[in-house]
Order: structure tokens, then C-alpha cells, then sequence
């Protein structure tokens, strides 16, 4: 049985990715993985958060790297209300997530006094926006970087997102809004480029799992990772 | 003396409009007028808000057309706080300015139950976004009315809308925002494909200005909005 | 045909101002236009916001000229909320242009380290609220302003504001509630004292308006302006 | 000793009341004690909230009186900041006061399908402005009754309110605000017209106070509310 | 006629108090009146708010004491919202009754640069909650004082506090919920160890009430915090 | 080298339980995991929300089982502010986590028009708040579940949860305060008694980590639930 848009269980939907896409903020990136398109932007200020401070001389400057998400409300069908009077909890998830998983592979001593502020709002969500805001906000975050002058490297690995789930019993690779609206299991895996994990999160929307389910997952969500790290990394040579 | 971009005084910014630029709203339509870029969404939906039902049996059901507006935070530099708090005033101003101005053109007994609302969001600013967001917002309210089965036409006129402006002393159409900055008296100008006004909104930032500097300010919008309303109808020709 | 309050269209309602209404702030006019009852204090304060702060010690310092407006809930049949969870998009357009108003008239560099907060509080709203308060606002700033020790005049010139508007299909001056209900055009004017304008903000309520039209809106609201700059005068002699 | 502005010990402050001060509202009284002005109005509704609502065909339908306290930003100097993010504690402390203390005199079965809501905006404060507020709301509130048809009295009793304290080791009537901002006991006092209490609220702002004291500033208290009720039995009388 | 749950008119429901009941904050008292159950914990920190700095270097630092209440939603039938969004009237009137009365028996100069905020949650409300969480936040004052280093005593007298009542027309002591519902007067009152008032409210729930009853109701109250305060004393020594 | 504490690396804290610790709601239970401390109450309520209503006749009533988590200003030491402006992402995160937990067990046809909110209320802070609240939430949930008659059983399973972590470069259990906030790797895994999971969210708050070191957790993980689920049951015999 294939999938509903004929994919293999293992295949990555079509990625697109158009480096300054708008020339406002330091980094600039249009993501698209299938019918998801994110664009994702780096703002990067002198200074840091007064909570970031050194408290004594002798502690080095710290820098910092923070993330904000939205959908557009015309991303989706029915339109999605606006977060005016208050971010739901599912956005405030998802930004924490966002942000954790970029600063993990930043060293924030080379970074200095800078603080980048990544956006990923969604300009048409078909699954998978959370991901696809990790995989395209590190290629912004990236561009970002390379106004800095430095020193050491402030990156220390590259950071990629894929999600994976049970989907009619099977375990599948990088589900859309079709198939994410019908999985038993939802999972997001964070990963580096070098291969190790950033963030796990996998939760049961039907029946629990079992340890087995869970390794097949792992093992899908390893292999995709692997893909759009070479999709990164093309990306970065190009710029 | 010519405008810092090489312009005339009474020439527009190169204007691209690309339709359909996402899939999920009934209308959607990415406009650019130099370097601000926009992207319009009308989402369509099914009935009308509470207060606008009809009171007795007789009255006829009236459609709404309301608008939203906002700016990406990667869309200026230095990047914008999201309006997530509150809503500033600007931006409430703003997308009153935008909703009033549909709403003049359509005729809402024709439209019948129906709520169109159009997200006017911002992803690269360079002046003239709330105009900007008109223009296009129109298009992308035409696309979204293009689904609606009806007998009677539901737009009596089209509309676009422009700035004008006192920049350096003389008067000057379509301001970037390097003019806008400068400007001693700006104006917006919101009117119908039949050169009627909807909206006339003149502002002294500096010195106050006579009546003279006004009648040239509302020469110059009239030219402005007629090369307008020749693109819109490109447009829809085309959709 | 008359207007239903026999009014010739030319004509502005009876006007009542009465300065010094309460003691605690600087500045306090009542002001009554026909029912529209508004009560604008000025308060004084040493110092400027943060944000008007000069950033080198070459700068001038520059003082600051605020205002809020809001209805009280008792001025309108039906009652009007109070403003509390959050300010209506309405509420926070007038209190702008009355900001804007009454600062395009002030030599900040003049008024030094200086903020002044105008506060339009109406009592009764019968129409033509926020051009009641810009005109009595402007006499309430008067008012702070000369507990001020300068040697430089500190006002420019004088501001006053007015509505016209279309009804019944012919243009009048300064609607009350009644006629501002069913004009087909609305218009407010802010003009200073010399006749130059500050504001122009016309917009059609039904139908887009010609060009003629607005040269007729214009010159009524400059005729009434005249008349309201001479009341000002008056008052600010007795003072 | 006398008290700093020549009053003895159990001596309001003069009183002026103005009925109908203004004609939007049902009911508008301006009523000034001292240097405190308020204006309270009552405007009249048909119908009662959801949660008053009677639960069964043979419940009766009751009435419902709800009080609004606000100060004006200007009524006070140094300005006072508008409840506009949230509402401060003693804001609401204060209309929950008014609210009870009006609705103690008023028969719901009698009022029958009506919501009478009540707003005292404080013009200028001097001090005492909760209890004027009562004593200025109670006579809105009559004139907003004189327009309901009922057969049976609306209202049971009438209801004024004083502040006592302690001032310099002495009980005193009626505090301004010099006085208020000294005293070592601070009481407020709702009375009936017949002579009972509605509410007491005393408390310590310095030392802890003995029971004979507490009898000394409720004596105080009755003396004052008894001159009160004649001024507006006055009131009543001629509107 | 005896009360519901057998006690006479004069006697407190059975009071146990577990100090140290979490080790987290520096006081910490769970305090059981009947079925209302209150947690008092006193967290002490060094430093005093802005607004309470010494204005001058010859000013003395004055500590400071505040409170926050709230219920927990579980501690009543049906389950009470939790105050996320605001916090209602009765939660503000309730934390400032418990902030002042604590701070009437704090000497701030010998409490020196320390601010102690005590917070009162209620696990289980059974009527009497705003009382208990005094009488049992006065215990979690003591413990957390205890552990400041001072050469003068930082509390000069106790506090406790105690609801009485007219139920059934009869004037009691220490309402539970059930009493509390049907009360026709509701008084809280605070009073010192030493037998002087910080506090008296009295409220008429139903019918205003005559002078002769509220004498009642003090005398009743003053009994019922002689016992409070050999209660307290009790803990104390044990501590 | 063993823990600070002496525990070894698969030995959990000690647990007490404490059922129906208060009577207002339907469920309640003091669960302390060594010195954390969460009362969780479950109230019953008959209904479903609006957005949980059948859509035809056809369709199921089904129940609704939701959570909410807070912790006690002086739970933590520093106090933690109370969530009364805006509730923070952490707070949001951990009250969705404990709602889709629990609702992984209950079959909601058999629960029927009912609604039941666990409230979990941090009394005091210690690490693992989260997991030790869905460890005792269930707890409390099963009681609440007994108060309602029904032929098919409510639960299909149990359910608890456990943290895990890397602390010292070692895969350990049950971390407490000091050994979380030292851990490279944060893990928290909810299982149900038959041993499939519900949630993995594994966080690397340091390095990535290694596939090898997330079997590791994985198993600590299962053998801590074990256990848990051994209390949970012994508990629910008592009852």
C-alpha cells in the first residue's frame, strides 16, 4: 500500500530553498517541504538580554539566540485567528522548541555580543511546520552568522528536523496534513548533522506504542535527517 | 533635482503582483511595489458575524468584508516587535483604513452570506505597506469573490490606493521610505477605478501646508492610482 | 431645506468655553459645541520621556506634548463600556490625531524639559468629539504652557478643528450626532490659526466622492475653522 | 485646634448637587463636596444579565444595579495614569462599595426587567470621592427610577455615605485630602436615611485604635449622614 | 436553637496549625479552621521595591511586608477558575486586607532591607478563608522573622482575624460556608493580641442593621480573637 | 561514585500517598516524590465543552478529561511569581503534557457526558513536578471515575511517568532539583502500567546525544514506571 501522495514510507516530501528572500534582516530564507512554506529570517543586534549579562568581569559575553514562530492566518483552511490577544499554548511550545534547538549547536562565547532573533512564520502550513522552521531557520541563522567577524567558528554542528509517525500501522517518513490529521504516533526528531540527537519528542495520539515502533521511528527519522542536512549544507556552499 | 532612487516626481515604483501565491485561502496575491512586499490573503467563509444578521424576516442578508494587517518582525530593520501583547496603534489605524476601503466597493447584497477577510501581512517594508495592502488586497478580494455563485456583480468600482508627499519642497507620488522619513507632509489616497475619492488622509509631519500644496498632492495621487487600476485590471484579466 | 436643527449649512453650533473648570491640573476648559460636552485638562510635568531624551550632550533638549481621549460611559445613549480591558481601535485613532494636532503647532526646543498630557474626557457626545477636542484641547495647552518661564514662545501659531461632511447630498458644517449618522461623506479638518492645514481626513461613508466635492468640504471647514480660531482668541485673552 | 481649614470637628465640607447635569444618561447628577467633584450616571436598560436570569417559570424577574468608579487622569496632581492595562485594587475596591451600597436600598422584584448601571467619574479629587461618589450616585440613581412605571416603590430607603477619622489624635467628619493623607484611623460609612448601617470599613494606617474610639467616629459618622440625607431629600424633592 | 453543626453562637470551629509544613519558603504554616485549609508561606528576600528606597541618604530603609491570596481550584464545589487571565475583585480586596493587617504589627525600621511577601493558598475553603489566611500568615511572619538577625524586635504586637455574623437573626462567631451563605450581616474584624482594632468591615448582606447589633458583633469578634491569639502564642513558644 | 543523595542510579525517590487529603473535589491526593510535593485534585462535572458536543444524533457522547498545573509562589525558594498576568510556555507545556496523558487511558464513550479537570498544584518544588503530577493526577482521577455509574469501564490502562537524565555523564532516575539542573540530558517518559508509551520528550541540554545513551534512558525509564505503577495500584485497592 503506498502513501496518499505516492510516496515511499522512507521519502522526504520535495524541498525548495530560495537563500534572501528578502533583504530586511540579516539572514532571509524561503522554505518550502511539499505544499509547507515557512519563511524564516535572522535579526541580528549588537548586545544581549539584560538577563544574559556577565555578573562579574572576569565571566566572558555571552551571546544569544532566540526563536519566534506564527502561522499566517491564511496559512490554513478554515483561516487561522491571529495570536493578538494571546499565543496559544501550541505556538508557545513550538517556539521553545524552535530556539532550544538552534542554540544547541551555537557556541555562544564565539558568538559575543549578538543576539539573533530567528522568525519562521508560516506563509501555507501542509504538515510538518515545526521541522521545516528548525531545518530553514539554521540556514538563516547560518547567514545570519557570517556578518559576524570572528574569531573562532560559532557553529558547532548543523541542526535538522524531520517528523515521523504511525500512519495505517506503518511508520513513515515526513507526514503532511493528510496524513498528520489520521497517525497514531507523532514524533519529532532534532538531530545534528553529525548524527546525534537534539531533541526527541514522541507522543501517542491513539493507542500507546510499543519499544519496537519506537526504534523503526528513530531509524526513519536518522535517515531523513541525513538528507536535509545535505540540502543545508548545498544551500550554505552556494551562499 | 531627482528623487534618490532616479524617479520623477510623479512616477510610480515598479509593481509586480503574482496570483495564487498560496493555495489555502480562497484569494491570495503577493504584491510588490518596489521593495515592499505583501502578501494579501482572503480567506471566504460560510455566513456572517452576529451583530450583522439581519433583525427581522425582511431585511436582507448582508455579507462583511473586514481586513487585518501586519508586519512580519523580519520585515524592517531594526526587526519589529510581534503584536503579540497588543496591537499598536498604527497597526489598528491601519487596518480600519484597509478594511473601510473594500468595503466601499462591494456590494454586500450581492454578496450575501458570506465573510471575507483579507490579511494584508507585511514581509518586507519599504514604505507605502498600507497602500500597498489596498492595492493588493483588492485583487485578492476579486479572486476570493470569483468562487461566490451569484446573479447580481458583487464590486461596483475597483479601488487602489497610493501615497503621495512634500519631499525637499516639492510634491512627489509613491514614497520609499528613505522619502517617507523625510517627508513634510504625507498623504494617502484611497480611490475608486472610476477616479472617485474613498479616502483622502493628508498629514503635516513638519510645517503646516496650504491649500495649493494640497491640490497638487491630490493631482498627483489621481495619476498615481489611474497607472494603478491599469495593473489590477491586468490582473484580473488574467485570473 | 433646513438642517433639522434649523442650522443654516454654513453654521457651526453654539459654542461655551469655560476655563479653570477644575484646579488640579495645569491647564482645565470645558468646552460645549451644541450637546457635545468635553472637559481637557493639561498636565504639567517636569521632565521627558525616555525616548526624547537627547543622545549626545549637543542635542537640544526637546519637551513632548501627549493626549488621551475617551468617552465616559455615561456621555452616549446606550452606555459606552469603559475602556479597560483594552482601548478600542477607535479611541486610540483620536487620541492620535489629537497628539498630532496639538504638537504641530509647539516649539518643542522652546518648551524644554517639558511634558504636557491633554486629556479630552467627554461628558456628552452629540458628534464632532475629537474636533472638540483638538479646539478646546489647544486652549487647555494654552493654559499649562504660560506657567511655563521661557523666553522664546513656545506656540507657533494657533490649532483648531471642525467637521464637514455630506448630507442629504449637500455639503454642512460641524455635524451633530443626528447628521453625522447619515452623512454620506466625513470629513474633519485641522487647520491653525494662519489657515494653513494640519489634517485632512475625509472619508466616504457610502458613496466614493468627486473632486468637487471635496474643493466644497474644504472651503466650509476652512470658514468654520475661522470662526473657532477667533473664540480661541477670546478666550485666551481673558485668561 | 481647629482643623486647617477652619471646620470644626463634625463639620461637612459645603455641598453642591446639580441634577440633570447632563442628558444622555438616565439619571446625571454633578455633585460637589469641597474640592471634590464628581459626576455620577445612571443609564437604564431593558433586561437583566445572563446570571440573573431567573431559573423557573415561577421565579420572579429581578432587577439588577451595578456601580462604575473612575478618576479622571487630570482630577488629580500629580496626573493620574488611566485604568486602561487593568484596573488597580482600589478601583475595584471602591465600584464593588458603590454597587453594594446602592443595591442594599433597592427592591429587585419592584425594579422588575431593568439593569440600572451607575458610573461616578471623579472630575477633581480632594478627598472623600467613594463616599461621594455613594451619596451623588444614590440621587442618579432616583431620577433613573422617576423613568420606570411600577406600582409598587422601586426604592426602600435612601443611602449616604461619609468618611470619619482620626486626625491628629481627634475624630473628625468628612476628611479632605490633607487630612486623609495624615489620618491615623480612616473609616467609611454607608447609612440608611432611617438611621442603619449598610457597611462600616475602618481601618489603622498608623497605630492600632481602641474600642472608644471606634464609638466616637461612629457617632460622628451618623451625625454627618443625617445632614446628608436632608440635602438630598432636598434633591429629590424638587426635580 | 443551636447552629448547624452544633456549636454555640460564641464558639470558634476546632483551629490546628502545622508549622514548617514545607521547607521551601523561609515561614511555612498550614493552618485548619474546620474544613478551610489554608497554606501560609512567608518567603523572605533581601532588598526592598524600588518605590520603597530611602529618598534621601538621612532616611532610614524601611522593610516591607505584602500578601497574595488565592484559592486553589479544587478547594471548592463546583471548581473555582483559576485566576490566570485577571484576578477578580474579591481576590484584590482580600490580599490587600491581608497585606495591611500584617503590616500594622511590623516596626519596618527594625525589619530593615528585607521584603517578606506571605501567600495565602487555599487548599480547602470551607467560609472564614480571608481570616484564617491572617491569623495563620501572621504565624509564617513569625517564623520567617525569626530567621533575620535584628537588636530590636521587629513585630510589636500579634494579629488575628475572625469573621461574626447575624444568622437566623442571631449575631455568631467564626461563620463556616453554610452559615456564611445565609448570613443577613457579615463583619470581619482585626484585631491585635493587645485587644486594639486594625480592621472592622461590616456588611449588610440583607436588611441594613441597627447600631445595638453591631455593638454585638464587636464584643463577639473580640472574644473570638482572644483565642486566636493564645493559639498563636501557643506555636510560637513551640517553634 | 553514588548520586548526592546516596540513591543509586535506578532507584527512585521515596513516595508517599495520601488519598482524598481534601473532600471539595471528587478526587484528591497528596503525592510527595522526596521533597516534591503536588496535591492533585480531580473535580467532576456533569456536560461536555461546547467544541466536544455530538454533531449529529448519530455520534457518541463523548467525555472530556483536561489538566492544569501551577506551582505555589512559595514553592520554590526564590519565590516564583504567581502565573497572573500571563501564563509562561513552561507552565502551558507541562499542563498540555499532563492532559494528553491521562487522556491516553480513558475511554471516553464509557466516561459519558462528563468533564473532569485535574488540577495539579505544586505545595513544593524539588524536580520531577511534572511526571510525579501525572503519577498522581491518574491517582486522582481514578477516584473521581469511581463517583460515576457506568456498565463499561472508564480506563483502559494506568498511567505514570518518570523523569531520566544524563547527570555526570551516567544515565540516572528520578532526578531531583540539583541533579536537573546539572543534566547534560533531560528526559521524561509517560508509559502506561501494560509498558507502551505515551510521551518520550528527551531534551540535550548540553551535548547532543548518542543513540547508545537514548536506549540506556529508555530502559532506566521502564523500570522506574514499573514500580510507580506497583503504588499506583496498591493505592487504588485501599480506596
Amino acid at each position: 500500500m503506498q502513501r496518499h501522495d505516492g510516496r515511499s514510507d522512507n521519502q522526504l516530501r520535495p524541498i525548495q530553498v530560495q537563500l534572501g528572500y528578502t533583504t530586511s534582516a540579516a539572514g532571509s530564507v524561503l522554505i518550502r517541504c511539499g505544499e509547507t512554506l515557512v519563511l524564516c529570517t535572522a535579526s541580528l543586534e549588537i548586545g544581549v538580554p539584560p538577563w544574559r549579562k556577565p555578573k562579574s568581569e572576569s565571566d566572558p559575553i555571552l551571546g544569544w539566540v532566540t526563536a519566534e514562530y506564527s502561522m499566517l492566518p491564511g496559512s490554513t483552511k478554515p483561516r487561522k485567528q491571529r495570536d493578538r490577544a494571546k499565543v496559544d499554548g501550541r505556538t508557545t511550545e513550538i517556539q521553545r522548541l524552535i530556539g532550544r534547538s538552534l542554540r544547541a549547536v551555537v557556541d555562544f562565547k564565539a558568538l559575543g555580543a549578538h543576539t539573533i532573533t530567528v522568525d519562521c512564520d508560516v506563509l501555507q502550513a501542509d504538515g510538518g511546520t515545526r521541522t521545516t522552521s528548525i531545518t530553514g531557520g539554521f540556514i538563516a541563522l547560518c547567514q545570519a552568522i557570517r556578518q559576524i567577524q570572528t574569531s573562532a567558528p560559532i557553529l558547532k554542528d548543523s541542526v535538522a528536523a524531520v517528523s515521523v509517525g504511525v500512519v495505517n500501522g506503518r511508520p513513515v517518513l515526513d507526514l503532511d496534513y493528510v496524513e498528520d490529521s489520521s497517525a497514531e504516533v507523532d514524533m519529532n526528531i532534532v538531530m545534528t548533522g553529525s548524527g546525534k540527537f537534539i531533541e526527541v519528542q514522541g507522543t501517542a495520539e491513539g493507542e500507546p506504542f510499543e519499544q519496537s515502533m519506537l526504534n523503526s521511528l528513530l531509524d526513519l527519522g536518522r535517515h531523513g535527517i541525513q538528507q536535509l542536512t545535505r540540502v543545508q549544507l548545498g544551500e550554505s556552499r552556494e551562499v
